[in-house]
């Protein structure tokens, strides 16, 4: 339930979404890193929060307890404390497991594929950060899936409102999971959800929920910064005067116009310590789409300073910053656009078929095509020791194999080749 | 236990060792599909023989049962019942669970790649089946493994040896996976197992000792089809017909060569029906390693006519053949030539490192280089508001950066840029 099979025209289109994606990652520098997808039960638990409930626990059979990943990050941080690394850029694209309630029509499934990209080490403010602002932007340009935005808030700004909001300091984590579902459903049930099961009293509930209705740009960063009880509050002081930070490179990189500082923002995993931020599509642009998909997120990441220190024995961090593109949602966006235009998608790379127009000539079929195969050349042939040319010619047209190269008795006794160009029928003796 | 991280070096030497294997495959005209890593248990049941106690199972969470696959081959079964395909050429490369006893200096690990290519399809005789054994000619001429051979069997030879040797049918698959041991054991100890745990008289095992180490070309066919036992039982002359219809196209191949006719090989698994084939390496021709490291076979594969059946509620066959590369030792031998060899392999495409000789230039350094993202240069900088130029040039030696472009005051003012040959110290402004 919640898995699929990828017949070859999707993995085909697949393959295609994860080059661009890749090719990316290696523009700015990142190297790939692989780990496995069973993890210790222990290194997964305790970074999730409520979602830790979706994790796939592997049967005990007398070994170790083990768990399916969850995301790439863990194993990321896991990986960086084990080998005492401080410094590194890394990108893996790989296969995560969550027990959760497929919804396969949002493009949800319970085996997906994640493409992430990190940055882990000491380094001035903001400017990894930048860059993976930067990398959601070109990759979501690249792919050219209409209009989307990116919300950009940061965990130090979400608990300093907590905090001059009058919430105790071990409700900043519950509180923020709920003010995530503010992209969901309306306030007044997130502040029904605040009050009913996380306890907070109905005021503190509304003086949140001015703040985190707030979204703009540089304008409410500075009016933020302006605001007599945030600016009291060091953690909120800090996030904001880093957010501006943040929007000085962007301005740099000319991508503040996609931008939004939204505080409503919050994400649901535990690990963020700084800089969150999200891209959603704003609109099926495509005219082509009878039915527009309904994605949500398409990519998501943020700063997590403490996690690569839960892994090491002596607790020394290393600052992390990273972005997960949601390759699945977008594949399902361009999976539904390729069936509405029709346009076909070749599943085989073949350049030529070896085909024979008379019986008895397989061992001529096998020669030649051994002969192409050594060359490098992408060739098949039929099967059967006797086809029919025609067959042969449809196969072409069917599966897009642009030439056929013939084979008959005349050929063989001139020693050549008839090269067929399938889409013209012209033909050469070579 | 039994998994590794892959580095990043590990990981780009993996990647272009997975890249040659994939292009092998779209060279014979495979389309590329993908499953999940998870599949019911009942799928996995009854499809491995002994080997089935290695199965990873997921923990019963009051869902399905759940277990990971174990191969590529039995989700390439399922995945054709399941969709009625009764005529496909596909490859997958994807990571298989074996909770097996990791060896993992001979490169045997519990989770680990399989590269597999399959023919699905009634077709006429031996024609796939050759494709196959070309494929891995190709794959292991490529890589400049060394000298290889690939054994060459037949599941009804072995059956048909069997019956005329008196072992009664019930007893065929087990005697088959004593068999299976010759290449690590001598016969002796074979025999005894035969006898001993097998159950079989010791008159049987040694008139199948007699047969089960022989091994040659079309002569030892020829001289089999004429052996006033086994010429008189159906199966093995079945077997022998088609063995000598394979070598004949192989022999239009030109790679008979590297072909041995073995009786000793068995294949461990159930599933086999027809030809069974493995490629070992013969011998490290490397002269840096100093160690040479034992790693078995490295490719192995045959026929399996009855697998796809097993999943058709009406048990319609669907027959097939395929093969799979054991990329994990090729790994290691390839590992730990580039080790010996202290040939670096550069784990990033970096063109450029955007670098700047003074102080306060990050937003020169910025600006410049989402310039160089944008025209698709792979460009890195350093993540430090002010860097000295000397650490940035030793970066580039470091990790084979070829150039930098370096921007300072004297550049901005003229409107130019500096690029700097890193190996040569060579500079041009442009």
């Amino acid at each position: 339930q919640g898995t699929r099979d990828h017949p070859p025209a999707q993995a085909a289109l697949r393959d295609r979404l994860l080059a661009a994606v890749v090719a990316c990652f290696k523009r700015h520098g990142a190297a790939a890193i692989d780990t496995p997808v069973l993890e210790l039960r222990e290194t997964l638990t305790g970074k999730y929060g409520e979602e830790a409930k979706l994790i796939y626990e592997l049967q005990d059979q007398g070994g170790e307890l083990l768990a399916l990943r969850y995301d790439l990050t863990v194993p990321f941080a896991r990986y960086l404390a084990m080998n005492k690394i401080t410094n590194m850029k890394r990108y893996h694209v790989a296969k995560v497991y969550r027990r959760d309630n497929p919804a396969t029509t949002r493009g949800r499934y319970r085996e997906f594929y994640q493409c992430d990209f990190d940055i882990a080490g000491q380094f001035d403010p903001m400017i990894p950060d930048a860059e993976c602002l930067k990398i959601v932007h070109e990759i979501l340009s690249d792919l050219q899936l209409g209009d989307f935005l990116i919300k950009v808030n940061d965990r130090r700004i979400l608990n300093g409102v907590f905090a001059v909001c009058g919430i105790p300091e071990s409700k900043f984590i519950t509180t923020c999971s709920t003010v995530d579902k503010l992209d969901k459903i309306p306030w007044q049930d997130v502040k029904n959800e605040m009050v009913g099961e996380k306890g907070l009293s109905p005021e503190a509930a509304d003086r949140i929920g001015e703040y985190v209705q707030l979204h703009g740009g540089l304008d409410l960063i500075e009016r933020l910064l302006q605001d007599p009880k945030l600016s009291q509050n060091k953690l909120a002081k800090e996030g904001l005067g880093d957010m501006k930070l943040l929007f000085e490179y962007l301005t740099l990189f000319g991508i503040t116009g996609k931008i939004s500082f939204d505080l409503s923002l919050a994400r649901g995993l535990d690990y963020y310590t700084g800089v969150i931020f999200e891209a959603v599509l704003l609109q099926q642009e495509n005219d082509h789409v009878e039915e527009p998909v309904s994605v949500g997120s398409v990519a998501g990441g943020g700063r997590y300073d403490g996690l690569v220190g839960m892994f090491d024995p002596k607790g020394r961090k290393v600052p992390c910053v990273g972005v997960s593109i949601g390759i699945e949602r977008i594949f399902s966006i361009l999976e539904q656009r390729a069936k509405a235009s029709g346009e076909k998608v070749r599943a085989t790379e073949t350049e030529v078929l070896v085909a024979t127009p008379q019986k008895q000539l397989l061992a001529a079929r096998l020669k030649l095509i051994s002969e192409l195969w050594d060359a490098g050349i992408k060739a098949e042939m039929f099967y059967k020791k006797d086809p029919k040319l025609l067959k042969q010619l449809q196969y072409c047209e069917d599966t897009g194999i642009p030439l056929a190269a013939i084979v008959g008795e005349q050929e063989l006794t001139d020693g050549v080749v008839k090269l067929r160009d399938v889409a013209t029928r012209e033909e050469v003796r070579m």
